[in-house]
C-alpha cells in the first residue's frame, strides 16, 4: 500500500494520534510534503480527563475526536485506522496490520501502556486507564459492585464489594481515588435502600513516600489532607505484594475488594522495541537532543515513548503539554530541513516549557504549581477547570462539558452513570 | 429475599423500567404501598432517540438516566438491578437470577425485543436496535466499514463495505435509513482520501406496500420522498428470504453489504409465555379492558407487552406515550383498590388518547401527525424536536442534547463518532 498524492514530495509516516502525532500533523506547514497519520483508534483522546469517564462524570464521546475531523482541513494528510506492527529502520518501512508504508520520515508517537512491572497476571484483576475502554470498564464493574451489594446479604461480601482500592499515588491515582470516593459518599448516598454507599471505603496505595511524587512536598502533603477529607485511605509506603481475584496483598495486611484499578505504572509500546535501539527499563527510547533517533536523522520520537533530559537539565514528564511541544518542535525542524535539504545541518535542541503541573481531588479539592506559584484547594481547582476546558480540542465539547460541570458542581450528580457492555460480558 | 419496610403495606413489584413501569412508580402515591421496581439495566432509556446513538449522533448518556436517580425521592420504592425469570401466578411470586419476590401487585411491564420472524440465526448478520450495546454495536460496526474501505483496494468489497441495508420501514427503519444517509453523504463526505462516503448506498426494505403504514397514506409518500431525496433506495413490497454474512437476499435480487440492522419486528418478551396465559403471534398478553390480566385482578400488564383494543375500538400501538398512559391507569387503580380495599368493584377502562404520531427522517425532514393535522418537511421537523425535548427525562440531557443539536444542525458534525468496544470484540 503506497501513500496517494504528488509522488515528489516526501512522504511523512506519523504513528499515533496522540498528543504529540496530532500536534506535528497540526502543525506541519502544507505544500511541503505527504504525510500518513495512522492510530488504531478512529479517535484522538483527552486523556487528562478519562478518569472522569471512569467515575461516570463524563460520557466517552465528551472526551474524544474522530481524527478524521480533527485533521479534514489538512489537505496533505492522510489518516488510515490501523495497527502498527513493526518498524524497520533500515529499509524506511512500517509494517501495518494489512500492508506496509515506506517512509521519508518518520514521527514516531505510539504512546505508552500500562505496565504491572512483570505482573502481567494482575491485569485481569486490575484494570489500567488508558482507553475509553478501559474507562468503560472501570465504571462498570464499580457501578455493578454497588448494585451486587444492595442485594448482598453476607456483611463481609458486602464490605468486598463496596471496597475501592486504586494502585498508584500519581496524579491519575489521586484523581481516581478522589472522585471515586465523592462518587459513594456524595452521589450515590441516596440512592440505595440497603446499603450506605457513604460507607464505601476507598483507599489510595503508593509505594513511595509521598503522593504526588512529581509535585513539591508541600502540595503532596496537601494532597493527602484533601484526600484525607474526602474519606480516602492513604497508605505511602506500600508496596503491593500480590493481586489476586478479590484482593490485594500488601505487605502488612490483604485487602478484601471487588474493585482493583491500577494506575502505578506506564511503559512504552513494545513497538518501541521493535526499533533495535536504547531503551530505559520501560522501554522508553534515549533520543538526541533534538528528539531524533541517533544516527537517523529522519526518524523522530515524542511523548510517553522518550526518555529525555532536556538541554537545561529537566527531565522531560509524560504528560500531554510536553508531548505537545515536542511535536511542535518536530514539525518545525522536519519542515526546515525539507525545504533547505539540509538534513545534516546542527538541528535546535528540544527545551520543555514547565507551564505549571496540576492534579484535581474533588470538587474545589486540587492541588497546582505554576512557575513558582502553588495553589491547593479552590484556586487550584479553578486553575485546572479553566486550563482542561481551555485544552479541550473542539467546540461541541468544550460547551458541554463546560455545562455538565456547571450542572454536577451544583447538584452533585453525574449524569454518565451507565452500565453498558454486560451483553459482552456474558 | 423479602422487600423491607412495613408489613403492613402491600408489596408492589414492578417489572421492568421502562416507560410504563417508570410512570406507575412515578405516579403510584406514597404512603399507601412499597415498591420494588426490578430490571436488568441500571438505566432508563429514551428509546426514541436510540437509533441517534446508533447513528453517532448522541452519547450513550445523553439518552440513559440511571433508575435509582429518578427514584431517589419516593421513599416507599426499592430498586433492584436483576433479571427476572419467571413469574408464577398462582403463589404470586417473581423469580429472580437471585432469589425471588412475592407480591400483593405485580405491574409486568419488561418491554419487547427484536424479533426475526422464526429466523433467530439472522441476528448474528443483522442487530436490532433495543438496547445502549444494540446501538454502540451498529455505530461500531458502520463507522469501522468506512474505515476499511479507505483501506480496501477491491471495488467490489469496497462497495460492499460501503453499503447500508435496513429492514423494516416503520419508524425506527426510516429514522436509521435517514440519519446514515446524511452520515455518509454528508457528516462524513470531506473526511476520507480514498474513497467518497457520499457514494455510500442506504437502502430500506420494507415488506408491506408502504413505509410507515402506522401513518396516513399521504404522509407514508411524503416521507418516502424525503428518503428518496437524501439518496436513500425504498423498497417497499419486498421481503426478505435470507440473510447471510455479508449479504441480503431479497425476492428479485442479493445485496452484498456489511452492514444490515434489523428494524423489523418487536416480540414480547418472553416472560409473558412464563405466565400460561393467552398470548398473541407475537407473544403479547390479551389483557382485560383495564389492563388486568384475566383471573388474576392483582396483575396490570404495560406497554410492549400488550396487545389490546381499547374501549374506543383503538388498537394501542407500542410507543412511549402509549406505554405511560397505562402505567399512569394502572397506578390510579391500584391506589384506589388498596384504598378501598375493593379489588373486586368495576374498574375503569384504559382509554388511549392519541397525542399525535411522528418520524424523523433528517435534517428539517419529518413527518408528523396530530389530530387530524399533518405535517412534513420542516414543520414536522420542528415538532419533532419540541415534543422529545420535552420528554427527555432529566434535566441535563434536555440541555445537553439541544445544544448537540443546535451545534449539529448548523455544522452537520456529529459529536459522538466514537468506535469503542474493540477490545471485547477480540
Amino acid at each position: 500500500m503506497s501513500a496517494p498524492g504528488h509522488p515528489a514530495r516526501p512522504h511523512i509516516v506519523v504513528l499515533g494520534a496522540g498528543f504529540g502525532g496530532l500536534t506535528f500533523a497540526k502543525k506541519f506547514p502544507s505544500g511541503l510534503a505527504r504525510l500518513t497519520v495512522i492510530d488504531r483508534q478512529n479517535h484522538h483522546l483527552f486523556q487528562p480527563l478519562l478518569y472522569q469517564v471512569a467515575a461516570a462524570g463524563l460520557a466517552a464521546p465528551d472526551i474524544a475526536q474522530p481524527i478524521r475531523s480533527i485533521l479534514r482541513d489538512q489537505p496533505d494528510v492522510t489518516v488510515l485506522m490501523t495497527e502498527a506492527r513493526a518498524v524497520d529502520l533500515a529499509t524506511r518501512t512500517v509494517t501495518l496490520d494489512h500492508g506496509a508504508l515506506t517512509y521519508d520520515y518518520l514521527i514516531f508517537a505510539p504512546g505508552g501502556l500500562t505496565s504491572y512491572f512483570g505482573h502481567p497476571e494482575w491485569e485481569r484483576h486490575a484494570p489500567g486507564l488508558k482507553t475509553i475502554d478501559d474507562a468503560l470498564r472501570i465504571r462498570r464493574q464499580v457501578l455493578l459492585a454497588f448494585e451486587r451489594a444492595e442485594t448482598e446479604t453476607d456483611a463481609a461480601r458486602r464490605e468486598q464489594l463496596m471496597t475501592i482500592v486504586i494502585v498508584g499515588g500519581g496524579p491519575t491515582g489521586v484523581e481516581l481515588a478522589g472522585t471515586f470516593a465523592e462518587l459513594a459518599r456524595v452521589v450515590l448516598r441516596r440512592d440505595f435502600e440497603h446499603i450506605d454507599p457513604a460507607r464505601a471505603r476507598v483507599i489510595l496505595v503508593e509505594g513511595g513516600p509521598r503522593v504526588l511524587p512529581a509535585f513539591p512536598e508541600t502540595l503532596s502533603a496537601s494532597a493527602r489532607r484533601q484526600l484525607t477529607q474526602l474519606g480516602v485511605g492513604v497508605r505511602t509506603g506500600t508496596l503491593v505484594k500480590a493481586i489476586r481475584e478479590g484482593e490485594v496483598e500488601l505487605a502488612a495486611e490483604t485487602i478484601r475488594t471487588a474493585n482493583i484499578i491500577w494506575a502505578a505504572g506506564v511503559a512504552a509500546s513494545p513497538l518501541t522495541r521493535s526499533l533495535g535501539v536504547e531503551t530505559d527499563r520501560a522501554g522508553r527510547l534515549k533520543v538526541a537532543p533534538d528528539l531524533s533517533l541517533p544516527g537517523h536523522p529522519e526518524v523522530f520520537a515524542l511523548g510517553d515513548s522518550v526518555n529525555l533530559v532536556d538541554r537545561n537539565g529537566v527531565a522531560v514528564p509524560g504528560i500531554a503539554p510536553a508531548a505537545m511541544q515536542m511535536g511542535a518542535h518536530a514539525a518545525k525542524l522536519v519542515a526546515s530541513a525539507i525545504r533547505n535539504d539540509s538534513r545534516n545541518a546542527p538541528r535546535a535542541a528540544f527545551v520543555y516549557w514547565d507551564k505549571g503541573t496540576m492534579a484535581t481531588i474533588g470538587r474545589s479539592a486540587a492541588v497546582a504549581q505554576i512557575g513558582r506559584l502553588r495553589f491547593s484547594g479552590w484556586p487550584a481547582w479553578a486553575a485546572w477547570l479553566g486550563v482542561h476546558l481551555i485544552f479541550l480540542i473542539g467546540f461541541r465539547n468544550r460547551l458541554s462539558v463546560f455545562l455538565q460541570w456547571v450542572y454536577s458542581y451544583w447538584t452533585y450528580r453525574r449524569g454518565a452513570r451507565l452500565i453498558t457492555g454486560l451483553e459482552e460480558r456474558r
